[in-house]
């Protein structure tokens, strides 16, 4: 049985938009994952089909109903699948949590516009508040093409042998290392000698370090994580009572 | 003259995808941005049109070729433009980087495939490398998308006054208070009472405090950001020479 993505939005034409071209679009034709966007105004009641409503104390913009939300939660038979709403406010999507949504039976996406959901049923569904990044966007849509892109590649089948997932960036908690190719000097520019040298313990000793370097520098963040998860458990300080 | 962006792909039929519909899609009609999305495979000078070779050092995957790459940017007339690289290794997009963009005339953003591109052209035409998150694309498209929605509904004449971009999440450095709509009382769960007392200077005191709160439990990094950007600089304890 296929991965299965739903995704609730007012703009169902968005997807499966740029998954359905290259990886991703090849796995959809070839059954690896199975795709349906559902109109959340088709869960409206009313005869104007009213999605949004101005928000209660006041200020811009418009929040999404709790009771038509709610409809299309209902409507897109979510199963075992996680239910995920997309917000700015959510949990930061990590490579951990995709591999997390992969291993599951797969998705139900919420995307919201404007203000965003009430918060109400957001409680009342138990929704998994999910955010790609410290940004705002105009609204959930974009967020869940990255985050079914992130999804799609880890699936079984879809990815070659020649695309690897087990060496890039987090699979380890670092940066990946620099990349170099032919020819081993451009515009004056050297390929390290080191990758050319053809000594293999050598060159991961020297990827290594440089997955270490560029993670120490560029995201003291990532390294601090790494550093706590290298020494393990017995090693940390222990947690004040 | 538009807000200008230029993507260099070798999936040129995703854009503008999501972006041609909704706020961007209006936006790019109206002609507040320009999009023009370059096939980098155009700028490969061999019989076969080949844009990727084998790693230097060995391991999984393809990287793609400096010259290339290097001819790609060339064609992009990039101006006064900045050129960013989307990667994982590079610097998380913040809203504050998304302000920076939309400043200036325009982004040319450089989307690889497979491992990556050879990081010495990366350098030689000092790319901005960004990041839009601590997960794994199949390549940065998507992440070009999201880069670009973030961007775009910021550009003067694209958000009405109703989709004010003032109290939003990160624009306090805080994660937005959550919102609420009619009904008061929905399947048992009331709205906030202060939201429906009429007392504005109360409401905006508690929608700040849930602000706080919400950060404060969800985003830890965040809260601390925020803190000392309240203390000042001249509380900030002096740095290590």
């Amino acid at each position: 049985m296929s991965w299965r993505a739903t995704i609730l939005t007012l703009f169902p034409e968005m997807f499966p938009g740029p998954l359905g071209q290259s990886l991703a679009g090849r796995a959809l034709k070839d059954g690896i994952w199975a795709l349906d966007a559902l109109q959340i105004r088709d869960f409206a009641t009313d005869k104007h089909r009213t999605v949004d409503d101005t928000p209660c104390g006041g200020g811009a913009g418009m929040v999404m109903k709790p009771d038509v939300v709610d409809a299309a939660c209902a409507g897109a038979d979510i199963g075992a699948r996680e239910l995920v709403y997309l917000t700015p406010r959510g949990a930061p999507l990590t490579q951990a949590m995709v591999r997390e949504f992969t291993a599951g039976p797969g998705v139900v996406l919420l995307c919201g516009r404007y203000e965003g959901v009430d918060q109400r049923v957001v409680e009342a569904r138990g929704m998994r508040e999910v955010s790609v990044g410290d940004f705002v966007l105009s609204g959930g849509e974009p967020a869940a093409l990255v985050l079914l892109d992130a999804c799609i590649r880890l699936l079984p089948g879809v990815m070659g042998a020649a695309e690897s997932a087990d060496e890039e960036s987090f699979s380890a908690g670092l940066l990946e290392y620099p990349h170099y190719t032919r020819p081993a000097d451009w515009q004056g520019r050297a390929v390290p000698p080191v990758l050319l040298s053809g000594h293999h313990a050598e060159i991961t000793k020297w990827r290594h370090a440089e997955a270490e370097r560029l993670t120490r520098e560029r995201r003291p963040d990532l390294f601090n994580q790494y550093l706590a998860a290298a020494r393990g458990p017995l090693a940390r300080p222990p947690a004040a009572a």
